[in-house]
């Protein structure tokens, strides 16, 4: 794929390459009705002590997911660069505008973020975002974290994550990245489309990738908080920039083999689950119904598990609608 | 209050002094821009077993509360004429526009059903459907049990619940009510604000009300679905209109001592709980903190608890703005 | 009912009592966001020579009703002062910004003006126009023809109408109006819900009164068009206004003797029309069907008529909803 | 063209080889902030019985056009398996989020899936329905039935049509298929922007193309839902799908000799229509009159027939804007 | 006009009767779709100093209008209270969600807060200010400020006013404090429609009110800027609440003697207006025509002074429609 | 960049090689939920006298700007044929939907007009306005006078400007027009982004290229509306089209050195300017603050001017948020 020449309408208030702390944004001209020369600012923080990897955390790539943000405006509050050796870039939000919306996709453009990818200096708005990742910000990067919850319509079992991928070298630093992170789960996934995705752009360049899905429903608990706060420190950790050995947890190691993972609805109605996240399932056991609304006594359509496993993602508003993801049945493993 | 005399526009489909079991709808006329001489058609489900105590048995009140739809879907569907002695009517979606929408309030008009009683035959939709359970829902009933949940944008322990009332005899077989529902939690409230309120309503005309909160964030779980089935069960039976002794589990009994229960934000932000629901906190403990989203390394702001007790209820969404209730935290009683 | 004493806000820029031709406006204020001291500007038109009876002439009493506006503005545009005897008034679009919005009910307050009657001075924009037209233009008018059609949602056979009144004096005159309009339809109407209606106020204050459906889908046609040009002429020939013998031609009456006229949708779908406006029906016959439209495959549910007759209204939009009303069944006779 | 190689996000749950009847759906992903991982569902029927020729048969490539959905989902719901030789498959609403949505464009990204063709896998949901079609379905077929109807803003006498082709015999072929769907009307069409239409795809990769245009107006009548569903019939036996002789009755044929057909208008305003659809009209006769709505006693402006014919179209809301085709004028023919 | 016994629902986190300086805020709940239990949190400020007289000091009754403001924000950070005698209360921002909003009206509920007066607590949002400004703060109030400028649509030259008011002595309290204010120009106002608003409610229980109008646009200027800010200090020095001498500059006096001050548009079209602000008009001059806009070619309407005097106002925007007010011409006078 | 050769779908209804004056449109075809076959019709005027240069003169680039629409619906009006030599095409409102909007960008596609050069015929409504003028109308042109002002959003000192260009020779033929202009202030321009503006596109093929910006906020004086007058004539004599040598008046010269003439703001909140346009400021002197608006009390932050100059420009309404361009300050110069 040809990336464009034209260069980035982005501009950075920090300066990559200075030692210390700096708290910045991204400035990226916005000319709208409501201000004709305005500009989106995202923030973003740098911290540098000297020569060493660098690290490259982002969260509100969906921009109603909240363990990223959380944690991420949290360590640049408190990371020190005395703590520090090599560099810290953090974008707590990456679709700045869907964040401050609290809504999945930009209300700009309607653009998921991470589905941009690898972005246009001159498309949409959220097309110039993933262009200056592409271009400016994943090169800098020696191993990436990208935060991911399920937002407000999916919920998730605590997890981190990472793709099987053709250089296994590159694939097993990027497990040992969440083995590193020590979420209560962590899966070994197959996207069923990786087009577009920030995952693949900074996988293709070779980057160690390691992503999360943290629960969900455009909600964050104290528990899935510290899960993130305690995950970030242990990459950092785990990368050599922050001193010290991660702190380890026991982890559930899941597969998604294959897409009867994934049960979809086929009617409208009131979801009624009769299993919750982490609960076991058997191959062909009933893990909710659809109750149709327009009149009483009327029947419910049963769904069923295509596999043994445990119920990893499930569909989160009381309401559901033909073609939603209902449930995700993850198997359990030993390892990745 | 003075209530108007002129009729109610909605005609039921169903006989409410037949024998047997009927679904059918509250029809509402609606002339719309959409439809000249539409309708709005609510579901209702009347099961009648000769002579008996009636019970009314009512859900989303609020449009994206949905542990009571599922309970009360599922038991029109279930329920047998034969299996009881008297009557029940079941409203699965009171404010069936708003449960319709996924939310809270009336699409059509704004309309919050539980601020809008006892409502006015001329009034706004919404107003209207107040009127007719006042008028001609509520005379009929004995007892009465409204599901609520937190809703998109509250969650709660799950709990029943009833009111400090003049009439203490009435009082106590509302809490009666409380215990026989058998719900994890069981509260003792005080309402700010009761002006309004369907549970006000029908206290003032000497019902036995039950109330319920079943957690919230717009979802529901496996596990408070189950809580929902069995406390309407367990309600009918303690009313004799089933047959049997309820299925009785432990509760913890709360209560809302003061104004002090309540935290409100005084900033717009990111939430970062500290402590989870259910989760003992003391007075003057921080139970979360709100970080500014504009930039990074700005400090975020403390809330603390004002007494002792558990975090019973919380704000659900990622963001949260000035105003809003960030935080309710209840004492631990030894019963009503 | 009590009237408020309170001055309408309303001027208007002709003077009812000059003889001649004057094209003015209702002014009514209407402060807003878009322009802090604006107006909403009514088309009227005031033709007098000398003494003799007054006829009100309105239409868009809903906004998207055609006939009665095109006959109107054409009207107002042709008929000369000197071919007349007494005053008529003409208002072509009474609720003026819904009919510039081409939709039933007012943009700005979803006002349905045929239900806002007798309005308030200190009311909703529609509520002024309704309280302009009974505190100060039906005062002035001996007989009064208002314009319907169907609008965007429902489609009517051709027919001029008057209600049964208690009055069996006032109520022949009315039916005479009728008669002298001469559609190729003639009704027998009782209303269903009279509460509100520009019809209930004038002839409660004992003005003869006339009304239309002339056919409806939000269009006009050039038969419809001439059907309106004509009646209008013809009832102010019969008024006395225009000399000459109204022009009349064969009529069918109609009656609509119960709500069972009234057929109602009880599920969302396609319609299916297997009959026809002004084709007869008989009861029992299958005159629309409802199809599911989420797959192939599954049955759609029939409508019935439930008495012998003709069919006079349906609704007009492809897709049909719950409690929609489906279908009119009028009943054929003799006379009013 | 260059078609994309990228494979189509759409799957589909039914197996085009399999004899029997199927009724399932084509399942394109529809990630968006109400549901992340939801999907559109088009509702598809595949009839198969052994060896013979493929039709397929649309409706709703515009959302709001009813003669094609209606006859195709009765006739998924009532065609056998046993009557038919070869393949039929039924797409009853092929922009099913512009027909649920009952507009003429998708709601989703205002695509016009009649102008969105040849599309793109990766393009927006309208061009990746028309992919869809464009790579998987048009191939499978031998004749091509695209049901069309005037929509909410156009009203056309009812007609079958083809278009004028560079390949003779495919022309005569495409003709012979409008004669054996015998509509009261019959058209020979030249497309003035024939770029991104399904007819052009599909008759460029030679295909036999029949097109119709059923009335309009946002409805449907029992009329032209019957010309609808025999002239399906009639496709299917004329193509040999179905035994029997296609049932032929008497068609008046039409043509549009050149862009003079269509009369636009020049003002805002209020729509006096003097002419109705099937009327004779002369070249310099005045068929329609707009007036301004903004005051009464204004002149309107007068709209003129360009050639002698009947009035084939006309624009059908009562009001109508600058710019909008007011009326379109056919000229009578023998044949084809 | 009796008004409602029923408790505000407002409750301020201030105390009135505190020694010394607080910034608090009016807490008004607001449960709405997004917030089950939110509030509206209207900022007040508090500053007294022993016993004395009490101003109260608002801006934004009129969400887009922003020299009271400006004015009142900086005054509430700067104003010592040692440097006063008596009672501050500032609001700066009344109707605080029009004011967020940057429009005229409320956008929870397009309540236009100077028409809301005297206000009802179980009233819409906009209502429940009004009736906390006038059950809880006017009776605080020796002497009321109450700022306004034209907002986005209307201009006005910079004036203080005062009203004809039946109590001459008040009515003189109230120029002088006009005087004391010393804007560059003074109005002697009659309003054309009183009823609902804020000055009325104030002057009817024996209130000094003085208003403004100083420039408008929905913008301010450092000139517009300077204007409040001595102004608001002029007026608590007369007050003697600070102390010293106003500082007085030069002011024009000026009188709307009728309602022949007034111009309003009869057409839509492009304003070109041939006087601006300030500038002396003659009775029949041509001041503004309005240019149709829909082709080129066509004369505008010229519109013209019906007397002698300046321009005092204008409407703002480019375009303008059918009853706007176009202009404002007021009379030059020696006083009040 | 290579141009599409697809055929633009705009039709124009006037000959501009016929000598005279005609009024008539661009026709655009528009089909959209509202109208099937709707068209834009943008107003053109085209006067012709013999041979001689075309001036191409259009206002209405961003649709809310108002100076370029007044002088150019009134110079249609009024310049004669025999007035002229050449030709002078006139568009005064380019962006016609948007300028119906008084909107920036149009309502239709938020198409931004001068940042969608040069357009494409297959693109969005923006860009098929854009590709018609790159293709048919600038083509035609010798010299082309662009009106600008600040719209709705941003407010400009009065001036005529042209760019820095690489022939030198076209650079002060450009510069000669804008001293032809004889606006109070000429500016000499460098673009930050110069992508896709209709300026780049007449510059690059090598036309005299003349823009403004003539004050702003979505209004027009009469004073601006004069200087709009006299230079659009001055520019025609200049050119020789008109006879007569233009009118000139002082102007002041400006310069913009580098991005540091541009201050934008990093805070939402309350603007409060403190110098006004055309003011000297000094670098390092404070030309604003802005207030937090959430309570009262808190500090608000300064904004400094970063070289001397004159405030050419400033943000207009009274809000400000993050990102937003404050101020605008320019240097003073000797001439271009």
């Amino acid at each position: 794929m040809s990336i464009s020449k034209r260069p980035s309408p982005i501009t950075p208030t920090v300066d990559f390459d200075l030692d210390g702390i700096q708290h910045g944004h991204l400035r990226l001209p916005w000319s709208r009705d409501e201000s004709a020369w305005g500009s989106i600012m995202i923030p973003i923080c740098v911290i540098r002590n000297g020569e060493g990897p660098t690290a490259l955390l982002t969260g509100a790539n969906h921009g109603d997911e909240y363990e990223g943000p959380v944690a991420l405006f949290d360590l640049a509050r408190t990371l020190k660069p005395e703590e520090i050796k090599g560099r810290v870039i953090i974008v707590p939000a990456m679709n700045y505008p869907a964040f401050q919306a609290a809504t999945r996709t930009s209300p700009i453009d309607k653009g998921n973020l991470n589905r941009s990818f690898p972005g246009r200096p001159d498309g949409s708005v959220t097309e110039k975002i993933a262009d200056y990742f592409t271009r400016h910000l994943l090169p800098l990067a020696d191993i990436v974290l990208d935060f991911h919850s399920g937002g407000r319509t999916l919920d998730f079992l605590p997890y981190a994550a990472a793709h099987e991928l053709p250089d296994k070298g590159q694939e097993k630093a990027c497990f040992d990245g969440v083995a590193a992170f020590s979420a209560p789960y962590s899966m070994r996934m197959i996207e069923i489309d990786a087009v577009g995705m920030y995952d693949t752009t900074a996988e293709e360049i070779g980057k160690v990738f390691v992503t999360t899905e943290l629960s969900g429903g455009g909600t964050i608990s104290a528990h899935t908080a510290s899960i993130a706060k305690r995950g970030v420190l242990n990459v950092l950790k785990h990368a050599g920039i922050v001193s010290g050995a991660p702190e380890i947890e026991a982890t559930q190691w899941l597969d998604m083999p294959s897409s009867d993972c994934f049960v979809f609805s086929e009617a409208d109605g009131l979801l009624e689950p009769l299993k919750d996240l982490g609960e076991k399932v058997s191959r062909g056991e009933i893990i909710a119904r659809i109750h149709p609304t327009g009149r009483t006594g009327t029947a419910p359509s049963d769904y069923r598990a295509a596999l043994d496993g445990v119920l990893a993602a499930r569909h989160f508003p009381g309401l559901i609608k033909t073609g939603d993801c209902l449930a995700v049945v993850a198997t359990l493993t030993e390892g990745p």
